[in-house]
């Protein structure tokens, strides 16, 4: 594991207040559980709303906690001005999403100063055991001077 | 464009049984607009309840929705007693995602006895105005003989 | 099909200057078909050298000529002075590799200041038969001011 | 990580059979510098025949041996009388590939009876410092009573 110094001493703030704001985690349920320099930790307790037709996690409500996870994994080493954008993802399903919650876990594998790579794993947590579902690859930019994108 | 031909001549209704059994298309506000043999249309009016931080359509919606209408696309082409499974995808965003609604059209590239490969692309529309914010490949699974996967 | 207006008149020589450079593609067999703004062709006649042990074209030669026929295709649009750098790509292999010779086909979905996102497909030619083997999306990154990074 | 115990005893002599008869590593001049169950070496010296117009190892020839290294992972854990093909891949360049060799390693994330996904990372070697310059996600097919696809 790479370790990171963040650019922004008040970077876990930062991706708080940017994870309130994100609408859509509200809708699904999902909640932030840690924030460390490079890495982000977000859970979703599963519940009849994100299901597909099967029962199991909808493939997109796995792979949207994946992509917030990555993304604010990368946004924490970003500088105090920047905005975060997803620019492409890849998910893999691994198994039926299923448990009680689902937690996935973003790292950034490469810092850069215009475009980071970073990478997830969401497992599902049914008790005390852990089963990985999916692992998902992200390419996320850095935004500067763009007017309205902050955070 | 390839043209397909069901294998199901009742494959409109399976495909919007099984939509309506996805709690989570639900839980976002998305409906099934058109189904056709290796072709499905999914719509997503555009309300704060599926938003990121900048007031774009979150990309995990975006790519809920083109998934679903990926794998919908391959199950209108499979036997009567099959059940759909994402495999993987990928996703690239091209701009934002914004407008009145959004539009994912997903199709058939290539309808194969396990595996089917789809692609689908996504239209914010503003007014009378499509403007692409996200193009989507996927690898779908057709299951057989697994008991509680139909639809 | 969008059309593209280039950015440098002479893009068709430049883009066959690069080309030349490329010594992986003289390692691989493959030529420079065709140069339009936003489209590029190459061509790979299929011989042992580039085949797996099954006797088909190795996936890794496929993808070769489809993300050089993307780099190409976003190159062709760029200023006089930018050099070409691949993010990412993903490929989906539809069929076994085949024929007399492969042809990549690149296309400039989105054209960007700094990332454009480009599709290619590969078909397998037996005689005047075409079947797509292999569809890919790739980013591509503009790179100005970096010293020795043209073309 | 995971441990795998191999189907076959004999897998590390099938996944060199194969090897061998995977002309295009030899066109590379790719070799196989280690196999363990779901676990693959390979080494790419960097000559000017595999790289691109800036002088690096072209992206093709970094996701060739990427994709062989995933490939032969997951076949170290196929029962003996299995073919591997490769169903998708996707890879991130990180930096310029480039030093005195590559070295690609392949491990399987998930071993299916039909479908096993594997990551590869690739490094640059230059003297004894190893730097990562490309991440590869892969999904691989187990085939069976295909006749010729054995290997």
């Amino acid at each position: 594991m790479t370790s990171f110094t963040p650019l922004d001493p008040d970077f876990a703030n930062r991706v708080r207040d940017s994870f309130e704001r994100q609408q859509f985690m509200k809708t699904l349920g999902a909640t932030l559980a840690a924030v460390e320099p490079g890495f982000v930790e977000i859970h979703l307790p599963i519940s009849p709303a994100v299901t597909q037709q099967h029962g199991f996690v909808h493939a997109g409500a796995v792979a949207s906690i994946a992509d917030s996870a990555c993304g604010y994994a990368a946004f924490s080493l970003m500088p105090v001005d920047a905005g975060v954008l997803a620019v492409e993802f890849k998910i893999n399903l691994l198994a039926p999403a299923k448990g009680d919650k689902l937690i996935a876990r973003g790292r950034v594998i490469r810092a850069g100063r215009t475009l980071s790579v970073c990478q997830a794993d969401v497992v599902g947590v049914t008790g005390k055991t852990e089963k990985t579902v999916a692992i998902l690859t992200s390419t996320v930019m850095t935004m500067q001077g763009k007017e309205g994108i902050t955070g």
